[in-house]
């Protein structure tokens, strides 16, 4: 079939299209501010990292309803007894709203918004989905590699997992946001052409199988790649492939082992690397790897340089999604403001749109957020949310990869150790303030009255 | 920055195409096969359901090398050595191998190859990472989908997962995958323009709070979409929105239920329902459900028509990653063939390239399965695998969506219910062939040889 665009507004739920169309045909119109934020963090998960706002903003100014979507639309049953007015609007609409957002690689917590998006209540509904997948998945790559980078304790990560992802262009995302959680690099060559991030490779098992001998396959190898090769070693048997490098004379970049015991095995290739004289030659390892893996391997004494980390990175399979909302949170209807929170037990939200202030101790560390209405000030803390889009364009160019990794690093080692250690890490204090709470309580009576008089 | 193409050959892992480089510069010419499997099925799984092929064979007859790609991998430093030849040779390169594969909707086991390519080494290695990427994600999706529509016992399911998928094109790959696992439809508009898959959509909380009073929302939503109209009824208080409902006298298609203990609830609902002569208003439920939440709700009698399916089903949550791999088994080069096979303990595989034989009991149920060579001949056994591309060309159009599913719904009606229960499964008998033995026993000596010559 033909190309669809990769902005294309239909990349979203049905409900989104039919709540627009209900909101037009009814004359409904309101400016609405949505909030996007993580209610609960994931199990294992004591921070998250965000990341995937650029492709939301991409998407922003860039979706477009074609004549095909439109008609795709109007033949669609649900819309039966839609106007041609309607379908008109959708060839016409773009996004002219306004968009709020952390930076890509800043720290997050629950509760917190990553994104508020105020514009004309259809547009801020129908970006619903786009802006949760993108959010929430690159949020969740970045974190769990955030995680692997720091149980590496200063050796490099290299993102290999595109062959386990969500399809191709997960891997492609999952390279990006690997990066952003500080990765050195990944082996999926299109996040390398459309993200400039640095591509790695060695070479696999089939490769070494396919000579009938192995060495022969080294040699074959390292005559191409003079400076860059990286040889696999565990085809056969790891030590004896060590034995053969050395005494073929070759002098590789690296060796990669894929599957044994890897601290042993490593130490041992160390040892014999150096005995014979190869001691720039690095150790890389692989095979299932994450960052519980890496930290106990590390912790054994395992002599690796350069982990490569797939499946578990790529998926982030312990915890495989990140329950983002998108929630409305403020009404301007004509010249009037109203509120809107949800107050049932489990699902409780606050309503205003808002702002999140981080506050650092003495020593520069991060002590604690506040979540409070926005236009609130407290001296001293960082307002987290700045306004990236404004009638539908970003308000500046979107700070290069490298930056934004730089950033992530930046909060990373702000936060104590106590709040991002691998296991049983403290809670990080998130804290209401005042006039939120306030806010919430007045419209928690409002509300009370409201539903005594629509139920009564 | 501008649109890359869905089909870019460099959506792969780097370590294809340095394979790729080597294999040229060093004039190593030979037919190679390759097959992809898997080699365990992932915890809580007793089948699995292919899907995906159709990407595959999509990215297969289409990825081009374009200008700008060849300038990227002339540039990147891993190449600096390579010849102009490689890149002349990638700028000209299409796939012109052959494909055998399992059809979409075929159940498969473990170690069984969902698809076997044949074709020049080169062009058979840089497409090991889309097919992997294309056939395990899928077939994880429609896996799961079928879980869950076989709890459901009838009633249908609808993919809702889209927000919570891994970016915004695996939500449409997962929309299509559940439906070739039996869901009824998606809530992924992309989806339905792409496949033609039946999209569904109710509305969300932030439609009710939009309005001030809850009934006035109902009205406004069921005055667009008068015969498709499911409300939304848990945004304050269940049931009294469904007393609303009927004192209101609307006629809803459906109400939806999003929180609470759905058993009660639904039946509360259905008794109101009936009560006021609204017995064809069907009850939707959703909410953080998967096969064993619905099989629980429906044991305890829930009054449920349709289940909206979302994360669990669209990332596969308890299992979201497939371990795909993609295995050299045979090699021509010239006029000689070799085989090649791993013998080490944990990843042993099969040399050759093999045909899976299904065999039916006298009931027409699937009986057990047995992986042999290519071009064994049982009687009264399906041969699973079949030709479908030749010299890099479709043998056939694919066959539709609906008979993709109708398909998977005959397999799995097949498969008796104890190797395809929620739970403690047992494991359907898959066994390899004598031949396929002896030849493993022949590679397996010759290794040995060889590896003592090697390495002695």
């Amino acid at each position: 079939m033909p190309e669809r665009p990769q902005h294309s507004p239909l990349l979203t739920d049905l409900y989104e299209l039919t709540m627009a169309a209900a909101y037009f045909e009814n004359k409904f119109e309101a400016l609405a501010s949505f909030e996007l934020f993580v209610r609960h963090l994931p199990p294992g998960r004591s921070f998250l990292l965000a990341a995937g706002l650029e492709q939301a903003l991409e998407f922003l100014e860039n979706f477009r309803f074609s004549e095909e979507d439109v008609e795709f639309l109007r033949r669609h049953p649900v819309f039966a007894h839609v106007s041609d007015g309607f379908f008109e609007y959708l060839r016409q609409l773009r996004f002219t709203g306004e968009v709020w957002a952390m930076p890509e690689g800043t720290l997050v917590f629950a509760e917190e918004p990553l994104v508020r998006v105020t514009a004309p209540i259809i547009e801020a509904q129908i970006v619903e989905t786009f802006l949760l997948t993108s959010l929430t998945f690159q949020t969740l790559i970045a974190t769990k590699a955030a995680r692997v980078v720091q149980a590496a304790a200063g050796r490099g990560i290299v993102e290999f997992g595109s062959r386990r992802a969500h399809g191709p262009q997960a891997g492609v995302l999952a390279a990006r946001a690997a990066y952003i959680g500080g990765c050195i690099g990944t082996s999926n060559v299109e996040a390398g052409i459309r993200y400039g991030i640095p591509t790695f490779g060695t070479l696999a098992h089939s490769f070494v199988m396919a000579f009938n001998d192995e060495g022969e396959s080294f040699r074959a190898f390292q005559r191409v790649f003079p400076e860059h090769v990286v040889l696999l070693v565990d085809t056969y048997d790891t030590l004896a492939a060590i034995d053969k490098i050395i005494e073929m004379g070759l002098r590789p970049r690296g060796v990669r082992l894929d599957s044994g015991d890897l601290v042993e095995l490593s130490k041992q290739v160390r040892r014999k690397l150096d005995a014979a004289g190869l001691t720039d030659t690095q150790i890389f390892a692989s095979g299932d790897l994450n960052e519980m893996a890496i930290s106990a391997a590390l912790a054994g004494g395992a002599a690796i340089d350069v982990f490569g980390v797939g499946t578990e990175l790529a998926t982030s399979k312990d915890a495989p999604a990140l329950g983002g909302v998108y929630k409305l949170v403020e009404l301007e209807i004509g010249s009037e403001r109203q509120y809107r929170a949800k107050f049932s037990p489990e699902k409780a939200t606050y309503p205003g749109t808002k702002q999140v202030f981080r506050f650092r101790n003495q020593k520069g560390e991060f002590e604690r957020d506040v979540i409070g209405r926005s236009g609130e000030r407290f001296a001293d803390a960082e307002e987290l949310l700045a306004c990236v889009m404004r009638e539908g364009r970003r308000r500046q160019p979107s700070p290069a990869l490298d930056a934004v990794q730089e950033r992530a690093r930046e909060q990373l080692a702000s936060l104590p150790m106590r709040y991002r250690q691998l296991q049983n890490a403290d809670q990080y204090p998130v804290e209401i303030s005042r006039k939120l709470k306030a806010l919430q309580e007045e419209v928690r009576s409002e509300v009370r009255q409201t539903k005594h008089r629509v139920i009564g």
